[in-house]
């Protein structure tokens, strides 16, 4: 047999480069067997190339010059793991006008610029793959596009933030307070020192327009979506979903009604009964609804090197097995334009914690103000804070995102509503 | 664009053929979308031509005669949900023979005749896909053979059978003895009239096999390898188990050491913290620890016309884009010839349920029995029934599987030991 070896150049020599590198490695011989192939990491181009990330290199593998990938011919297939939508983005494009196929973990860069890319792909006979782009090392695009495509996928629910589900596992295990298991996290290593890109639901969001593109074959402006973190998420609403049944997640929500998807990232109250709720720490899951498959749910680690570099050489040896042409294989090509839906057309039920005066007649004031706009209540829970105030806990139908937003307004005129501490979307179906 | 229209042909017209049917019916605009292609049941082939199945075909398409299938050059994809190994077995290879791919969910099939199907349709330039041959519509084989390749598998637990998992969940959730819950089952249509197949794990262990196949690369004798049902699992042994802090599962457990395979279905004590603990009622689920990935779980419906249709449906269409010959896509030609680990070299950690004569100097005697073949107990509870026994249950450390079979010999010769109810494996790491 003769030996087929495949050249590839990577760049970015971060944590995610270094697990690629020691994958090879230790796996040469599994992959070897498995395809026949021998992966050769010809070049790695890094503006650093000092810092000792503990894997060994052949002498002039690595180096600071991109043009020595881009210029080289004798490798066919790049690895993008530089992160963000800057260099990486003219480093891709650069790459697939070389006529160079594309694996990236990136997914500011697919969120932000995949359709331009996957276009430009085609139009030089190359593929840009990014499996990993999407829950780490689970395989959610690939499947979405390959053995499900028979499906009519109704619903995407994900816990695709590593980070916010640690601090919301946390919170809830502990009893402690955002900020204390923040620090934690950033110590542990599971939260950046600016913590934003993860707590204000960015990556979560970048993730849910991929997703929808996969599961729906829908172009969505990552800009245009709903997007929330979980900083005003509290300890008391914690305690208080517990006690109703639930438990909180930061989620990405994608539906498809066929005429528009609506796709969110917001925290949402969960049923402790569903199949999301028990996914703790920095587990990512993927659950779908399809027609006719049903409920369906993918779990493992949704980051770290381990895992990535595990998507991320998966869909190198895609490109070798299922041909190297644009046409082969699975096709990605999977961006159509499609409509948002407004936020104001979509429905929910709603959790609310508010402080009020702690008099007569304030319950028939916000049940009034509530009314009036058809937010109609599930459950109302009042728990005494101190002489003056108490504290109003309530759970809502589902009512018009529209509504909501101005019963929200409506309540913070009344006399007798302090604040409004919370409010958070529930899961109720 | 010029219409490409993919002509199908299917054998056995049973529940999952008519899910097949229904569809191709409903989503055919969705696939068309997705893949450019229409794909059109041109011939459908069942020995009973007359049984309503609750679907409208146009006139013609439906035949007793299987040559209007395998004599049919229109024909260049072949489904086969027959069933069994006897003339499915005939069939497919004709198919095969003829130059037609074949798609199967048949597990008998492919645990039987697996390697010699795939080398024959090899030989005539086609392929044989089988993903809903395990865990039904959830993506298992295409994952391990596609986006995980890159990774050392290590170890596959799965629960592959919907029917004992819906048994052993009522069970536990009812605390009604197994006979009712196995005659309930049969009445909602989840078990069949002769349950054999599923309660005594023959169905999870062909799953098993193929999955052995899959993971690792290896063939597996379905016939050589250990296999037990749950039969003997008592209310009492599921209330035991609650206690100690597990749940009981029918578990089809895979390891490659390397050296050796280690194939097995059996019930087993599992730790209620473990991922697979919460998959309940008619469910599967398929767990997998590989390296770098870590580990992953995959869950959904195992069976029936849905998922069983969106699978078969998924690997047709991986024949419409991965290129028709045997050499494009992903590689199924998985089977290389392996050893099986003899059972007594493998090592598990035991529950143990004995009623013994109720006298002083009994636990010294079992203990004593147990020490000397190497079994140390890791809890030991005892229960009085009546005046006379007790009922006695253990938990050992991790012990020799042959070293433990002696074991329970020598117990049963033991005076003080009256019988010994139920002897499970359990897991331990």
């Amino acid at each position: 047999m003769k030996e087929n070896i495949v050249n590839l150049g990577l760049f970015g020599f971060g944590t995610i480069g270094a697990g690629v590198v020691r994958l090879l490695d230790a796996n040469a011989d599994v992959i070897e067997e498995k395809t026949g192939s021998k992966l050769a990491l010809k070049k790695i181009v890094d503006i650093d190339t000092e810092t000792d990330r503990g894997v060994e290199l052949p002498e002039g593998v690595l180096s600071a010059d991109a043009a020595d990938i881009i210029d080289n011919d004798d490798i066919g297939i790049v690895i993008e793991l530089i992160g963000g939508a800057g260099v990486a983005r003219e480093i891709v494009a650069n790459a697939l006008q070389k006529g160079k196929h594309v694996v990236t973990a990136n997914k500011e860069l697919i969120a932000k610029h995949g359709p331009e890319l996957v276009r430009l792909a085609g139009q030089n006979g190359v593929r840009i793959l990014f499996e990993a782009s999407v829950g780490g090392g689970i395989p959610v695009l690939t499947p979405l596009l390959g053995c499900l495509r028979g499906n009519r996928i109704n619903r995407v629910l994900g816990i695709v933030n590593g980070t916010t589900n640690y601090i919301l596992t946390q919170m809830e295990a502990t009893g402690a307070d955002f900020d204390v298991i923040l620090k934690e996290a950033q110590e542990l290593g599971y939260a950046e020192a600016d913590p934003t890109n993860d707590i204000e639901g960015f990556d979560a969001a970048y993730k849910a327009v991929i997703l929808a593109s996969a599961a729906f074959g829908k172009k969505v402006d990552v800009s245009s979506i709903m997007r929330e973190g979980i900083t005003k998420v509290g300890m008391a609403d914690m305690e208080y979903a517990r006690e109703l049944g639930y438990t909180i997640k930061l989620l990405a929500v994608l539906e498809d009604n066929g005429a528009a998807v609506d796709v969110r990232v917001h925290p949402c109250l969960l049923p402790c009964s569903h199949p999301l709720a028990s996914i703790n720490g920095v587990l990512n899951a993927v659950y779908l609804e399809g027609d006719p498959i049903g409920p369906l749910m993918f779990v493992g680690q949704g980051a770290g090197p381990s895992a990535t570099s595990s998507a991320v050489i998966g869909d190198v040896l895609e490109l070798l097995t299922s041909g190297t042409s644009a046409a082969g294989g699975t096709a990605w090509n999977i961006f159509a334009d499609s409509e948002l839906a407004p936020v104001t057309s979509v429905s929910n039920a709603f959790y609310m914690r508010l402080t009020v005066s702690d008099m007569p007649g304030v319950l028939a004031d916000v049940g009034g103000c509530l009314g009036r706009l058809d937010v109609s209540l599930a459950s109302v829970v009042q728990k005494k804070t101190d002489g003056k105030s108490a504290e109003l806990v309530m759970l809502t139908h589902s009512v018009n995102e529209g509504n909501m937003a101005k019963a929200l307004e409506q309540l913070k005129d009344l006399k007798c509503v302090e604040t409004i501490s919370t409010a958070l979307r529930v899961f109720d179906s």
